[in-house]
């Protein structure tokens, strides 16, 4: 997504070829083809990304204990619908206000979304971009992703209503308005900030939430046993490799989607690239995990393959299409590194990640989008360290507020004998395999 | 699906644009891209309406104990494949009837679909629509779908062959008559019944047919005991989410795809309002369930929550297009409302439906075709009723009928013996997880 | 794909259309609708098969046994990565020469594929015929495809490493280097043999590289003894049912994609019988193998009717276009009965093919090759018998000597000891289901 929804940098370019063929333009009818193709990439792109809802729900149902698989699922299932109803009721009015509220910074929160009148004859239609049905649709699933990075940190000792209020919050008003800042015309995209698709306005905002929720609740009870880690394996590696399957396909409607256009040869063409750098990108991240496990432990590691290859893909992400398919070997491979690094790293500080969500989607994001003044003249460093200051202050201390909040009313921890026995059989009273025996 | 394949709405007001640029019809070719447009969606469409059939089998596997897992994957799959073969060789055409055997009830029975030819020209091709054997594709998967419908409810205990049997009796005969009645331009068509994508003609029909058989069948041994329901828990719920989440992306083909054009804006801007509003009601009908188990129960159930998101998507299929985003809530969150409530009521009257299948497609498909009124000018609920009804008691007692035959000619149910055991061993003499140890 | 990637059959009738809106060539921009589309078809027909890399993962770590399913899902997201790298490196480079080094036989190794610059202008791109990104994107996929058959016939007893050695010369070289004689211009296109998809460029070459590394690496430990064939269940049908579905749904991208052009009515069309018939092939293997399981062994085969569909698929591959629904029946319904019979004919020859790679994609896809004279004017048995002998001779003895190189040099095979106690424990030291019980 480079600047606003409402100025895509293609529009200038392809407004001249869809009149050339009138010579007088009274005569004949406009070239409707741009606002159906780049229409349908919002939908193809939407149901793609809403995929990644399920990506996210195997992988993390794969990377927790089977004592706490049906509860990791619903809480997936019921984030993407609190999401849903959220972002339609507040968020999306907050992320493209037509006037801000705070100049720049934030939009109005009573701005419920109702889609244009049913079917728009040609001759009334406002050919001026695509459908915003389609754009509603397509910018609801980043929404909703944004919530999905939170819940795999969190796995395995929050309480699932707590879980489910903060889903709320940042869905309704965190994540709008922080991405009311970039893609709503706020100010970082008149700064000259570049995140293409969300590498830190997605990725690394869940990873800040992730990671304030993570502080306020502490580790899982045995994790860090006097000094040492203690493993605890996910119960699943079938579903949670289905699961990086999942979101890498994804993946190709979350990048490629957020050229936000497609009905000029450029365009489609640029479209092209993202999903060709997307998937190098994935692949570098995965083969680098793959090398990096054997040289650094002797023994190849699957779970770091897959966060590998997500890292890879979410390090792309600020930037999927200006580099070359060697850059983008390089800047997913580089992802890949990190999350091999990142995930003892964040052991040894004793912030329990159960699925790695915070290597993966906040430190390979961080690196995604201070990348792209490598491939993009008109960016800078500074300029890109600042937005990713500016969000992710914005972002942990909000999230870590409304941690506290809750954790105050309440609290957001099962219980010692709840956390022991699994959420499962204490909080939702049933299990996800109930018949097979457990070690 | 509105009015009949031959006549899509759309095309009266596309037909004009079309020909827009030309001042000499002489000189200039005709406008192709509509062709292409809608071509696109039947195929794009079809491949995510086909995805449900995964979908449903995953669900269906899921919810099953884990002794009669193999059996339903092998039901599953059997039935598409049967399905695909029956509506080419029978269904197709009695569902669209060049001439009508019985006016407007029966079609012909032995009109084999065969294609157009290979490689039409521009110049040879009728533009008048989009290609034939993307519609043929599009509205197999309809069919197929009707028939996944019935194998959760009469699970663990039914024999495979009367199913398979019943299953292509359903697929080339009994959905593509009653299907014709609408979409074929039939009776209901004529009254100004509306089932835009099939609430009722997919979705009630499939349960219509499923309570037959259950009725038929009986309850699974020691579900009933003393007057209580004995609760037979799902052996996976990973993989029944999975399968929610399958059939809610297949499900932006299934009523997306029902539009039936995409050439024009107000056509792909009405598929786009689709998407956005089966997406909302998905979401509502599982937040609804989510809220509605822990005030009623105490506890968050999760296959209420999967069941209430499927009863979203069946409630908003009669009508997906014209509701506004908040009506789609309304609608979707009724849907999963009825699904909390119809579940115990079932148990109640003894009829043991495995996976929940009659509330989700049977009583949240009437009601979702009863809601069509509440946004639809021109529609009636006295319409409708005769529509659900005329509908109803065709499938019903024509399935009764079938499943009493395949009763009285070798029996449909499994010994008792075989039931204990499992349908994997007794029946297949091979099992889904045969290394993991069974509680 | 018929004949090139640069000569498709469907530009030369496209390019009338494309200028028809034009009296005055230097007055009007080109139809850039035809580019558009075209490179859609790639970008959806490329991320359907890239789903079949999932396809593959589910299927066979469904296939094999528990102690094995770690390793098994490593093997298939790492030799994705692998040819997604290699196939940029040097693959692409190799199939589709600008200029050969061996005329017809083979193309430059030093090509490393980069993309088109950024953000063409329409009035400066060369609206020659589809983006080359989305073309490299696509037929990538197809390469990865080739090497994730290899990996389901050597499951549960070939090291790893060796089998990402092999992987990395298979997609780098062995794969590109025959798929040109065909798709890159070479002599076997000269010839006038046909594959639109690759029933023998595709499925054969991947079977034939399985074959000689069977050969080579020998059975599993306990599977023949005493003359008789000990059979060895996969853990998990579900994941295996998954997977079939998720390699069906794949494989109308993989044959739909490979008509090359969307652009014009002719190609849209005939993309839409390619569905069609896809459709049916698959549904007509499955069904003829649920059937001749019955019949045969008086039982019904889970896993045959999953190998009955896969073989409809590969053998409907070489020619998905011409042929009737009825002839997409026949040749996919024999391709599953060559299943049925094919994995008994290899266990008595005492090749150990885990999850039947063989008879599906070695013996369906030769089966499906020597068919396409049944519907295609223009051919002829011998040159596509000629034609399977030249890949055949080249894929098999290439890999046979890569495999016994690499037997020569640190071995392909487990030790004894790791092979009874699962390559899990023993090589990566993690496990697939660690909670769950083993029988």
């Amino acid at each position: 997504m480079k600047l606003t929804k409402l100025i895509p940098a293609s529009l200038v370019a392809s407004a001249l070829p869809a009149v050339a063929f009138a010579q007088d333009a009274a005569e004949v009818a406009p070239d409707i083809n741009p606002y159906i193709f780049t229409t349908l990439l919002f939908l193809i792109g939407g149901f793609l990304v809403f995929w990644m809802a399920a990506g996210f729900a195997m992988l993390e149902a794969g990377l927790v204990r089977s004592k706490n698989v049906a509860t990791q699922l619903t809480k997936n299932i019921s984030l993407f619908a609190i999401a849903s109803i959220m972002y339609w009721l507040i968020g999306y009015g907050i992320m493209y206000p037509g006037e801000w509220v705070i100049e720049g910074v934030m939009g109005p929160w009573f701005a419920i979304t109702s889609l244009e009148p049913v079917g728009l004859a040609t001759a009334d239609a406002a050919l001026d971009y695509a459908s915003g049905a389609s754009d509603f649709f397509f910018q609801l699933m980043f929404c909703a992703t944004t919530a999905s990075i939170v819940s795999g940190t969190l796995a395995e000792r929050i309480k699932l209503w707590p879980f489910l209020i903060f889903t709320t919050v940042l869905t309704g008003i965190i994540y709008p308005i922080e991405a009311s800042w970039q893609w709503g015309g706020g100010f970082l995209s008149e700064m000259g900030f570049s995140d293409f698709a969300g590498s830190t306005l997605v990725h690394a905002a869940g990873g800040f939430a992730a990671l304030a929720g993570a502080i306020v609740l502490g580790p899982r009870i045995g994790k860090y046993k006097d000094g040492k880690t203690v493993p605890m394996p996910g119960s699943n590696l079938a579903l949670a490799t289905l699961g990086t399957f999942i979101l890498w396909l994804g993946w190709f409607g979350f990048n490629g989607g957020s050229q936000l256009a497609a009905g000029t040869v450029g365009d489609i063409t640029d479209v092209s690239r993202i999903f060709a750098n997307t998937n190098m990108a994935a692949a570098a991240g995965a083969v680098a995990a793959l090398i990096l496990t054997q040289v650094t432990y002797g023994k190849v590691d699957l779970t770091m393959i897959l966060n590998g290859a997500l890292a890879g893909l979410v390090s792309i992400t600020a930037e999927p299409l200006m580099p070359s398919l060697f850059m983008s070997l390089v800047i997913g491979g580089i992802g890949g590194v990190i999350v091999v690094y990142a995930v003892p790293m964040l052991d040894k500080m004793k912030i329990d990640d159960v699925v790695g969500a915070i290597p993966v989607h906040l430190i390979a994001g961080i690196w995604g989008t201070m990348a792209v003044p490598l491939t993009n003249d008109g960016t800078s460093f500074v300029t890109q360290a600042i937005g990713i200051i500016a969000i992710g202050a914005f972002v942990f201390i909000t999230s870590l507020v409304v941690w506290l909040i809750l954790k105050a009313f309440g609290g957001i921890r099962v219980s010692e004998e709840s956390e022991i026995m699994g959420l499962d059989k204490a909080e939702l009273g049933m299990e996800a395999y109930p018949e097979f025996y457990k070690g």
